[in-house]
Order: C-alpha cells, then structure tokens, then sequence
C-alpha cells in the first residue's frame, strides 16, 4: 500500500500540495490500525484513527474497540490528549454522530479542539450520518469523503471498512473468496495432494487473514479431503487473539472428531441460507477457503465480492482447479464477473493478487 | 524493473556505494537497449551497452546489430567517440574477444580508452569467452559478472540476453509459454468465446512481445478455433517492423486460407523434432501462446523455461482452462516444476507475472 495513490484525491479535496503527502501518510497509518482490529469489531465497522497535533506529528493512533468499547477516534484523542487542540484528525469512515453504547464521535472531536477532520469513506448509516454536517456546522474544517465506496479505482488499496460498507449496501455479509493455485489454475495436483502449493510466507499471510475475519467457510468436502483447522496460527504454530468462526457448508455430515471442531455446520446447498445464518451471528466479514465447487458455488450465484488469489510460480500441467463448475455457472463470456484489480503483491516468491467487486453482484 | 535489486550485486562487486546507484540505473538502460533489438539479432544475443564518460555521464548507447553488422559496445563507443576516454562500459554480457564477422569487442573497449567494464552475465562460449581475462590483462578495471545464468534471484528483472544464455546452455531454443486467463484460470467461456479476457493495454504488451521474438508457436487447434494473424501490430494497427516466425504446430492440416499465413506447420506432435526444425532455422527465442493441449505438451515435456501468465481480474466460475492435460503430464505433486517469480506488474487493470525456470528443465 502506497500512499501516491492518495495524493491526488486529498488536492483534489483542497488540501495543499505541501500537506498532502503527510496527510497521505496518516491516512495509511489509521487503515493500518484499523486492519489490526479487523474481526474484532463487528457489527461495528473496524475504523482507524490518527490525530495529528497542530505541527501535524502524529499525537494519536486509534482504532474501533470491540462493541460497547471506544470507537477510533476516542481511542486517538485519548492518546493525543491536549496536544490534539487546533490539530487534524484523519479517519478512515466518517465520524458518527449519534449516541449508541459510546458517545458521538463528531462531539468528542469538537470538544477535543480538533480543527480539521479528513476522512476516506462516508457513513451509509440513517442513524450514525452526519458527523461531517455536524462538525462543519460549528467551524470544524471537514475535508471527505476521498472516496465513495463501489466506485474504487485500479491500484487503490483496500481499507479495513471497506466489507463493512459493502455488508451495509447489500444487506449480507462481505464475501471475498480465497484461493492458492499454480500459474496453470491448479490448486492441487491430480491425486489430490496439495501440500505445498505455496510458500511459507504465503501460508503466514493467510493466517493472518484469517486472524482478522469474522468467519472462515469451506466445503462439507475439504473437511473429508483435507480436514484442516482452519485456526489462524502465527508461524510459531501459536494461536492469533482472534479466531474467526469456522463454518462448514454441505449437506454431509461433519464428522465429530473433524479438525475444524467447534464449527457451526450449515446443511444446505443454498448459499443465501448460509449467509443469512452467518448475519444472525452478527458475521459481516467471511473468508470462503474452498474447496473448487463451493467457490464456483458461491460465483455462480453472484456473491463474491473480493478474491484472493495466490499464484505459486509453479506449473502442473493437470490438476484440480481452484474452481469447478456447478449449476448456474456461465458458459459464454457474457457472463463474466469484472472485478476491479487492487493490488498485486510480491508474498515470499508467490504472488497475492487482491481483486474487488466494482459494482453490486446481484 | 527497478534498479534496487541491482544495488547489492555491484556494491557486491567492490562499486562504492556513491556510484552504485548510477551504474544500476546504467545496466537498465543497456538492457533497455537490448529489449529493443530482441528477435533482429539471432543467432547472436540482443546485448545492450551504454558508455558513461569519465564524469560518469550517458554518453552513448548501443545494441547488438542484425548479423554481420555492429556489437553492443562497438554502438555505443562510435556514440561516445573520444568521451569513452576514462570512461565505464556498461554491457548486459562479457564483452566478446574473438574475431568473427566483426572485430572482437574487447579490443574495441580497449582502443577506445575505456577504464572500467561493468558487465552482467558471463559469455558461456569456448570461441567468444575471455573478453573480460583479456581486459583485466591490459589493465582495465573489470566488474563482472554481477548474476549467475540459471539462478536468478527473486524480483530480478528478466535481461534481453537470457533467453540467449539459456538456448547456449540446454542447446536447443528457449521457450516461453504465454497465457491470458480469469483469476479462476480460465481463458475461455464453455462455449469457446474469449475475447476479450484481458483489457487492451495487456493485448498491446502481448503484441509489442511478438514483436520481440524468433518465433511464436500455436497448434492447430488454435488455428481452427481461432484463426488468429499472430503478428505483432502496434495498438493502431500498423506491423512492427519486425515479425516473428509463424509456427504450427500439429497433426491436422493447415488450410491455405488461414490467416497466419505465411507460416511454417511442423506436423508431428513431438516437441523435440519442433524445435529442432526451429533450431535450424536459426530461432533461438520462441513464445508459445496456446491452445492449451499445445502448452500441456510443452509443460509434461520438461520444455517450457519461462512464463508469461496474463490475469484478468475477472472470474467465470467454468471454462476452457489455459492448460489441459494431455500424455505425460504429472498427477501428484512431486511432478510440479517450480519456477523464480521475477516480476508481477500491472498493466492497466490486468496483472502480467513472469516467471523463469531456476534449473534445466530436464
């Protein structure tokens, strides 16, 4: 994640040339915080936060605490304390401006003597909306939305709110489906085995992934093929402080002595169940790992919004593919689902391609 | 490309941190250089050469001419003239020493005046070997060579003299297979359609890499299918001024109205006969671009030394795969062949990864 991609939106806002390269920077610094809370905050959206004090140093670094905690901006302004009078506050979701567990964030902000607020993405919400209007209002430069959400441009990174605004819009949670393959398209050799596609950095970083979803869905048949655990463990084979829920979709029966215990077993092939079940649990985030027929499941009925994919520098020749075909998959390029590239990034001698959905699936 | 992954081998080489910098960004220039004379030189490499003057300055840059006609350096110093006095010759291989249809470059470096060779890879031949022993005798100051052939470093872009060093040393042509596909792997719909998977920047490079090599290679499946010209056109259409040989490659017919015409059909399925026969026409680079039974071939035979895999940030969830399997192909994962990642680069809202083969494919 740059921060070159930023500039040009902060002077197109108005802010000057000789500002915006810190201002860049500190908006990178708050999607940072709010990338290490992920998983942690819904329902609520995982912001981050950074004051920057009058000379624009950096004073504060927040982020979303776990419902009924501290949103982002308490979190900054705390640290900033005094030093955050007649300085800039720059978060990643408008501030709310509506009394929940916690106080308005546009209120907190005002009281702090902040002078300027930046923000990347507006509120959708009826209730939590208008922190921008509110602090405007009272003489509280305001400088956003940078960006509106759905509509965002090749090579922009992706920010920590982004599945939580795409969960609002649609009214389900986010999906962003994951998968490792060779360059040829296979995710595992003819015999089924697998281990490794990838390398070891590859494999961290999907920990880490995980570490920061809600929820982590596979197949009824990965579990039989593979039966993995699907924790999020750091390299030292330790636990991450967050494990998402593990989900298992199909309608076989889940062993009980499965690797993946506790899981939540949904038996249907009916995706839409699936995800309403995981929005009962408050779920807005889901990472699908496989196997091929889920994930071709899940695109033939429109509902990826995100992939993940890891290339291997590898060829097969013949394999298993990430995704085999099942009913409702298209069959002329009509059909086609664009996504829009965000970024594709050197992992160890393994490539991470991060692609989005640039409109609504459905 | 960028010069940092050049940084470490000339510090490496005893280059001073100061002038480190300026050198890399040398070496790029001269392989610029050779990039741009791929396909017009062989059976000799496309080497590429910059002289800096004695302030360090560009003061010439040259590539190898079609054969019979100048060497890299012999370009570059007529450039320079009497500002390669002092100077430092910057070359993408080991100056050559032996006197065939033009003089020995050595000897021309020598006579120029030039004080220091910076050259990257060593000349692997018995004939034209020892350009950089009779430099150092004379006492020219020699730095080289800055990377092995055939253990390439991760990130390391691809020189224009590879292909060359690789064909030397496996003695037969050096091939590259070039795919375009969804994330999901697919370069096709079920129904046959693909165009387009990639956007028009992309199927720009592809042409401009046409337009760079030997020969490019389909089978006659492709050639039913598609009936493509494959030649390499500018994004207005125009040719480029060089053409790559048209090769097919199969057991069915070749109509005489196909459109890739004129073009050699090689009408066996064995490979090896395929590049023979290419061998003898003087081909040292091939591209192979499909379908994907021709590529499986090239891949279960241990062929294939790099890969140019275009993705599309697009899935179709189903498809005609950029690969299928055919004789020989491997079916565990003992039988996959890894390959170095040397770069994954956007180009316009698809990623291009290249990957070359660390060790002898066979």
């Amino acid at each position: 994640m740059t921060a070159a991609a930023l500039l040009p939106l902060l002077t197109a806002a108005g802010v000057g040339r000789d500002e915006a390269g810190a201002l860049a920077d500190a908006v990178l610094e708050a999607d940072a915080a709010g990338h290490r809370v992920r998983g942690t905050t819904s329902p609520n959206p995982p912001v981050g936060a950074v004051v920057l004090d009058a000379h624009g140093t950096v004073a504060g670094v927040g982020a979303t605490n776990p419902p009924g905690g501290a949103h982002a901006e308490v979190v900054a302004l705390a640290e900033a304390g005094e030093r955050a009078r007649g300085g800039t506050a720059v978060v990643t979701l408008e501030p709310c401006n509506h009394t929940g567990r916690t106080g308005p964030c546009s209120q907190a902000l005002l009281e702090a003597g902040i002078s300027r607020v930046v923000y990347v993405f507006a509120d959708p919400g009826d209730a939590e909306g208008g922190g921008a209007g509110y602090l405007r209002a009272r003489g509280v430069e305001v400088v956003g939305p940078l960006l509106q959400d759905g509509d965002l441009p090749v090579g922009m990174p992706v920010f920590s709110v982004e599945p939580w605004l795409v969960s609002r819009r649609l009214g389900r949670p986010h999906v962003t489906l994951k998968y490792a393959a060779t360059m040829d398209g296979f995710a595992a050799a003819t015999d089924g085995s697998s281990q490794w596609i990838t390398g070891k950095p590859a494999r961290a970083r999907v920990h880490l992934d995980r570490s920061r979803r809600d929820a982590v869905v596979v197949g009824t048949g990965t579990v039989a093929a593979d039966d993995p655990r699907l924790t999020a463990r750091r390299p030292d084979g330790s636990l991450y402080d967050h494990q998402p829920l593990r989900v298992v979709v199909g309608l076989t029966g889940l062993p009980g002595q499965a690797a993946i215990h506790p899981a939540v077993h949904v038996p249907t092939r009916d995706l839409e169940v699936v995800l309403d079940e995981l929005a009962a649990r408050g779920v807005v985030d889901v990472l699908v790992e496989g196997g091929p027929h889920l994930a071709a499941a899940f695109i033939a009925a429109g509902l990826v919004h995100a992939v993940e994919a890891y290339t291997a520098p590898a060829l097969l020749g013949a394999g298993l593919p990430a995704v085999v075909a099942g009913p409702g998959t298209t069959t002329t390029m009509a059909g086609i689902q664009r996504f829009t590239l965000r970024s594709a990034e050197t992992i160890g001698g393994d490539v991470l391609t991060v692609t989005t959905r640039a409109c609504n699936p459905r």
